[in-house]
């Protein structure tokens, strides 16, 4: 069974680093997604990649807040990576809107329902359509060679926050962004207990939380976070895969930090 | 300062049943709200209380979904209860939603934006519109004399659920319903942050379990709830009733259930 992995969206950001990451470090096919240009995208993604095959790298277009497109993606790949010859390894599903409210007269009804629809209710569909990737009981998990350690066993990532722990919520605002993260590791957990019924020890469900990254998602909030902790994409991808890499089994269900560190619900 | 209580929704179920508690056992006006037929649901929750001040009642149009009718509400609600001569005492926010899936498969779009809308993003909004009647620091907090002990310090409820809990979710499914009880969790704990600041100990956010309680939401599942555990709505709003008045300002922004017993995020 031919190991494949999946990063969504991959436009720009970490998503985008990561495609490129591996693509670079490991020899496994990678489909990545974005919402449009997705010739685009690509040809920014493999730029100055010479050693990678470029066959490796499949850009769909997808976008988490319309099903159709994620159905329509996973019809495509179930094409590029039939069921029975090939399973799903790794999935980062990390897609994230923050809308940064400070106080409760700063709740606009369309921003919360957007915020849900991209960091919770996405994820919940892209698993419901991406689900059935991930390797059954019986799969044959033997892996390819690779530069970066990969896990044993499937991992699928959803992206969490930190900021999104209710235990650690000292501040209060961001009440969006907390909420629906919240809710994303709550389907985590939900998610982890399915695919141990289906995929036994062969596969997992994880969130994460990469500290602060400098990406378009938290840009008005660079200023005040002090440079050791405001990490490049590439470094925040290289913890990423680290950790996901070795969690191990014993992490499943639960929500790590870029040190191996849980995050509390 | 006059205090006057919230409930909304109060057309059916808990809400309905704990107006008319509050109606019986206190002397406090309640603001009771109803997505339609407010004359109807007025009648009703009148009915039998022969001993009770009929203009202490309130029953206001309100659908937690649309916003305009929530803003129309507090407008209507601040003509009643000037806030400089008011306060809001006990706010139960308790609109509630159950799609139970059992796998992924049966996540439908359509119903989990729904679930999040009713469940999670309603309470937001309904907090946006009403936290202003909450009491400042500087509010006078006497209470008038009441059957029941009523809370020293205004108390917002939110409806939570045990199986929101994502650290005891053992069983997985009901997906959105556990993730949109988790978000709103964290919502609490961040409208507590807010309150703390503006109200001190005059005011503070919980949210709460009630237990597995006979009404409409949770029909289909009575036949596996033993008995004991299968509350009446007149036990359930007792025990709610109960726990506000008696759990204090150590339990701020944290899920309490019917037990007066924490429930983890």
């Amino acid at each position: 069974m031919a190991p494949w992995t999946l990063v969504s969206p991959a436009s720009r950001g970490i998503g985008f680093h990561l495609t490129r990451h591996l693509l670079r470090n490991t020899s496994l096919p990678v489909v990545a997604t974005a919402r449009k240009d997705v010739e685009g995208v690509r040809k920014s993604m493999l730029e100055g990649l010479k050693d990678v095959d470029q066959e490796r790298l499949k850009v769909l277009s997808l976008d988490v807040t319309d099903e159709s497109t994620i159905s329509n993606a996973a019809e495509e790949t179930k094409k590029l990576f039939p069921l029975d010859k090939n399973h799903l390894h790794l999935a980062f599903c990390i897609p994230g809107i923050l809308y940064p409210e400070k106080s409760p007269a700063q709740l606009e009804h369309e921003q919360l329902t957007h915020a849900f629809a991209v960091n919770t209710i996405g994820p919940m569909l892209m698993f419901k359509h991406f689900c059935n990737f991930l390797p059954k009981k019986s799969t044959d998990m033997s892996l390819p060679a690779s530069r970066i350690t990969l896990p044993e066993q499937a991992v699928w990532l959803n992206m969490a926050a930190r900021v999104g722990s209710t235990t650690d919520n000292k501040l209060g605002g961001w009440y969006s962004y907390r909420a629906s993260k919240a809710a994303v590791t709550s389907v985590t957990k939900g998610e982890d207990v399915f695919v141990r019924q289906r995929s036994g020890d062969n596969a997992m469900v994880m969130s994460y939380h990469p500290g602060t990254v400098k990406t378009g998602l938290s840009k008005e909030f660079w200023g005040g976070v002090p440079g050791e902790k405001l990490f490049t994409p590439e470094f925040a991808v290289e913890k990423m895969v680290g950790v996901v890499g070795s969690v191990g089994l014993q992490g499943r269900g639960k929500c790590w930090d870029w040190m191996l560190e849980e995050v509390l619900p």
